[in-house]
């Protein structure tokens, strides 16, 4: 009994890596529909968001049950808390993507982006993807050190969004108010991808060493 | 023993009751801070918001204790599991008043929502405020019918972006790009907390009925 309960326990991070490169799949092509004005592909991350709630579903309903059948304790316990909680930042992961693939699909046939942004948004996104990746990766080998490294990602991301208000609250700004409301949202939504993937690193970092990811907050 | 732990489990819920009271009135604060554009008000609702997560951290640790050392099953198991989702909602909704109060601050002398946006902000701000009292009876009370109402709410707080949305992007908007974009964040703010106080309500259905919230999402 006690071996099919640590490959159930093993199957669980397994899922949790599944999950992650859906949502890194996510943020890509939600990227690449708002750069390229392509609504097909907007369409395609909208509508295969609901696979990234049943893993969530999934991945939720296995951690129950091990929670409940078999009583596991201390680092057993914690990681099925551990799990329950990374879920839920990635399906967040999941439905900002489709945030960003609905700004998109809203500017069809153009882009929500004017030409000036496109280097900062399109670094915003290739940021948000990489940390994704990075996390996949974090989970896969409890890799404590990368976990760390993300911060760095995540302080690039909040310069970018920093750049982004200077621009369009510049004097010469002459895109007018709509692209600018998407863009200040969009750099919400990037902001918030990466935050999250940041909150996951933390969560490897607990399982690993133990330590309240909350003291890392500061 | 029994006794101490069924006390333990109900201190919980009173912790959970008092950390959204503490939400609502940094939610309610904050809207003030907003709409008078008095930073003493924003400085309080941001140096407060160490309060809301110490308190995040006391529940999780109690949680966290009780799920280890007593090896609760089904509906106790269920009722720490949503306690520990609960509190990282409440502590969202505590960072997303601090936001409001930061775009407050950012104005100061002046005000952030121009004289003709008011009404719709402050109607946001008041429901946002009132689904997060309302959410602390339904816990208190574990109240599934006020549960499924909060929907209703959730729904005005939609209608009003859309509404914002129409005024900014309209022919006769002249305020210029920095409104819109503060206006816009401060919607998504207002409309996440609204978010957070529906995921809550459902935790709640779902501690009573034993329904799965997910299926609620539809």
């Amino acid at each position: 009994m006690r071996d099919v309960y640590y490959d159930q326990l093993d199957g669980i991070i397994d899922e949790l890596v599944t999950m992650t490169h859906q949502v890194q799949s996510a943020v890509r092509r939600a990227s690449q529909a708002l750069l390229e004005g392509d609504a097909e592909v907007a369409e395609d991350v909208i509508s295969r968001d609901a696979e990234i709630d049943a893993e969530r579903e999934r991945i939720e309903e296995r951690s129950f049950e091990l929670l409940a059948l078999q009583q596991p304790v201390a680092g057993d316990l914690r990681m099925l808390v551990a799990a329950l909680r990374m879920v839920a930042d990635l399906e967040r992961m999941g439905d900002l993507s489709v945030h960003v693939a609905k700004v998109a699909r809203l500017r069809v046939p153009g882009t929500a982006v004017p030409e000036a942004m496109v280097p900062t948004i399109a670094r915003m996104a290739e940021v948000a993807q990489d940390m994704v990746g990075k996390v996949a990766d974090i989970i896969a080998e409890r890799d404590v050190d990368a976990a760390y490294a993300l911060e760095q990602a995540d302080e690039e991301m909040d310069s970018l969004r920093s750049s982004s208000f200077r621009k369009m609250l510049g004097d010469d700004w002459e895109h007018g108010v709509e692209p600018a409301v998407d863009i200040a949202l969009l750099g919400r939504y990037y902001e918030r991808i990466a935050d999250h993937a940041v909150s996951l690193a933390r969560r490897v970092v607990y399982l690993v060493t133990g330590q309240n990811p909350h003291m890392l907050d500061a």
